[in-house]
């Protein structure tokens, strides 16, 4: 059953299907409230999951799905990317797979955006949480902002360093993680998570 | 707040997102223990929603979304196929999309089967409940059956008249409501979303 509070009993472990280190850091931070253990996927197996989806949504769907039915341990999938406007929304949910780097990804980026005066971007992310009964819990987070001319600080990965969140002075490579935790992308997504775990999200 | 058994308090109604009204009967017949008024979506607002997603899930995700969005209104959507052990599983997620009316889809098959042994198919559906909130809800859920040489029946829509569940002497098109309600790739993955909205799902 789940009770209103921050507890979820019953579910006492959750696998973080990523290999994504920096992205693990930050789930089990921003989870912390649930007192859940959260494993990092590739400790306990490796799976390689295409991402044929057409959206983050579907994405973070088939990677939560395949950890949980290899592992039978609930799993906890994410998928972001960045947002160009002047770009058409570009590079979307390819973000991660237009270079081998991140330093390649943001310098690519900001060839593409050379002269151009519209710097609006947005962080965009979706968790799923797939459960063995086969019930999937999925959400979505969006943290607005602006691209910068030239990557500044040393924090976070991806395109944080040239990203910097509306309403702050600094790119997500200078804000202190605490800050950044309350903020992206990904925390409204887990937000939203947190709630329905929490016995919270049905009612507006 | 969500509390155990079988009531969801503060979703006191939800959007169908979906023309097919076979579909809504059944919905409206397997979600009667909750209690929550399920509106016919076309009544309330006609949306088109492109179906692009590689998975049930994502496409049911893709038009729950899209309802709620533009309603405000928790939405439900649901994607469904036929899949064929002898095809590859096919037809799969395009099981409603390869021919005008449900007797050229089915007749479609059966030729396609013909002088097949291996008779073995599945029916599996996908539902999205789309919380105003921005949580989704996705559960799935399996038939397993037979498809038959020639339809029987003529209750239920789809590939009902040739698809013979596991278990069962008839085809979907001669077997009562009251079980196909019970035993069917929807029924499975109804129950399971009710298991969520009613608090049940999270404990293992």
């Amino acid at each position: 059953m789940i009770r209103s509070g921050m507890n979820a009993p019953g579910l006492d472990r959750i696998l973080f299907a990523s290999g994504n280190r920096g992205k693990y850091v930050e789930v089990v931070d921003l989870f912390a409230p649930l007192g859940i253990e959260i494993i990092f996927g590739p400790e306990a197996l490796r799976l390689d999951v295409e991402e044929t989806g057409a959206t983050y949504a579907a994405n973070a769907w088939l990677k939560a799905k395949a950890y949980c039915l290899a592992s039978g341990i609930a799993a906890l999938a994410d998928d972001s990317g960045v947002e160009v406007r002047a770009l058409g929304w570009e590079p979307g949910i390819y973000s991660a797979r237009v270079a081998p780097s991140d330093e390649e990804r943001t310098d690519r980026l900001l060839g593409r955006m050379e002269g151009v005066t519209d710097r609006y971007a947005r962080y965009v992310a979706a968790f799923a949480l797939y459960l063995p009964s086969g019930c999937c819990i999925i959400t979505e987070g969006v943290c607005p902002g602006e691209l910068r001319e030239v990557p500044v600080g040393s924090r976070g990965f991806g395109y944080d360093p040239i990203f910097a969140p509306s309403g702050y002075e600094g790119t997500f490579g200078e804000i202190p993680d605490a800050i950044k935790r309350k903020i992206s992308h990904r925390a409204v997504a887990g937000y939203r998570l947190m709630d329905i775990l929490s016995g919270n999200c049905v009612v507006e």
